[in-house]
């Protein structure tokens, strides 16, 4: 099959298209015909060295992924050939989905949501496990609670957004005023800009803040209620920040996205409940995943960047 | 730390105790000090090479585990440090539980049942999931409905007797004349002895077989009311066997078990509901595995062989 490889660190060059054994799926797995990968900002991290979190190429990056089943190994009952799944197998460890075909455990696939298109599909595992684990498994938010969410433009922003509305939550939301109609759109209450506005002003008594952003940890804990939680996708390992949240009286969570078919199955509930759409900026052809690569890195990108297949 | 390793493929004398580098939980992970790690058939075809699943040795066998979290990634929020937890990682891929450390994703892990040891405990997933993966999330078994589980006394099958039976399925169940007893301590209703007895003359209209044991396919099948369900965990790949079944109007599900944290927290429940408990044959110190798999091998135990740490 033709897979993106990597055989050094470094910029989007690095990637190239190249021939490699098919995977083979193991008891338990089955082999999904790709249609569809998204780019997350880690893959960038990954491919650079800034984050080696698969070690030293050769490697094949990717974890998000929409497909059709292709083979299922016997043993395995959740899905049959022809199915159309998706999911975000095997994070942190390499699953390698941008590819033509790709092994994965049954457990770490869900229905692709009907309504959704494959490059939507695969827009969503990472983006929304990343905000359902947060706001739902974390912060367990109920309806009429007061959410904050940094960066709602962003990737897992305007994913979080959508899943704290459909919950029943009042909505609060940072972006730049560019984005404001954006974020308003997909449910968000209040916009602020965080260039011309200072949002810690603007905010008190909030149950929940979800940081996508980073270096907003210290304001942001103190526009929280007495017990209130702040949840960060950035700062998770900051030990620092922790100990002046709880020493504040309020409490703090780092959040790392892990595979989780239950966590896809409320996702594609809600998306077919039509709660819940990613936002695809745009699709670039597999074979030319060094431009999808570089237009991740540019910072200019609105919602997610899909390989297509 | 210190692990079980092998070098070579072979017999039981193949495992060795060796000082390896203890493994670094990614982000995602936990690190588990093993408490207990018990042995599945499986673990003695890979050991002799009969079914390589982890390639070539050197490797670290092992699946279920039980033990505490010793270090948690910050990222992860399932669990905090002290936390007892037990599970069956990685599987069909390398985890390494016979081992003095191992490194767990959260979301493949689940709290021990209080009311079970750790050596109870870790005799439960890899089992009990097979048996929950095969009777609740393939069958659906429902109150009232007919069931026969082939080898009640085995590893799975005394489990899946008692999950049966908590679902206030009619439990029937093969074993040896000596089993009996034991089975039907577990809840089964009827109990045949499948050396004296012809187990299909004696059953009929049943809504689910369960056949742990293999080679009883065919008769099987014939004691299934229309429409009913053979559940092997042994012949799934039987192709010819799975076309019988659906020319004769029966339904067929070969099941290979898959980490499962929400599996886990079920199994988890009914432990501490009273209504499931593993039975450990034998404890055996982690520094004798090899006594452990001949003991497994000899074909003469009852329930379950755990390694202890």
């Amino acid at each position: 099959m033709r897979a993106v490889i990597q055989r050094e660190f470094g910029s989007p060059q690095v990637l190239e298209l190249a021939e490699v054994q098919t995977p083979t799926p193991l008891p338990s797995e089955v082999l999904v015909r790709v249609r569809a990968a998204s780019i997350n900002p880690i893959d960038a991290m990954v491919r650079s060295g800034a984050f080696p979190l698969l070690g030293e190429p050769p490697f094949i990056l990717g974890w998000d992924v929409s497909g059709v089943v292709e083979h299922v190994v016997p043993g395995v009952t959740r899905f049959e050939v022809g199915d159309e799944v998706y999911g975000m197998p095997f994070f942190p460890r390499a699953a390698g989905t941008f590819a033509e075909f790709v092994a994965v455990p049954s457990r770490q696939l869900a229905r692709k949501p009907r309504n959704l298109d494959h490059a939507a599909a695969a827009a969503l595992p990472m983006a929304g496990l990343t905000a359902w684990h947060s706001l739902v498994d974390t912060a367990h938010i109920e309806a009429g609670q007061r959410v904050l969410i940094h960066a709602g433009a962003g990737g897992v922003g305007h994913l979080a957004i959508q899943i704290a509305k459909a919950r029943g939550a009042y909505v609060i939301t940072t972006a730049s005023a560019a984005k404001h109609d954006f974020v308003r759109e997909l449910g968000a209450h209040e916009a602020i800009d965080y260039r011309t506005q200072d949002f810690a002003a603007k905010t008190r008594a909030l149950d929940v803040v979800l940081d996508t952003a980073g270096g907003y940890g210290d304001a942001s804990i103190a526009t929280l209620k007495p017990n209130g939680l702040f949840v960060t996708i950035v700062e998770r390992t900051d030990a620092a920040l922790k100990a002046r949240a709880e020493a504040a009286g309020r409490r703090f969570a780092g959040i790392t996205v892990e595979p989780d078919h239950v966590g896809l199955e409320h996702l594609a509930a809600l998306a077919e409940a039509g709660s819940l759409r990613p936002h695809v900026q745009q699709t670039v052809p597999f074979e030319h995943a060094a431009e999808a690569h570089a237009l991740i890195e540019s910072g200019r990108t609105e919602g997610k960047i899909v390989l297509t297949l």
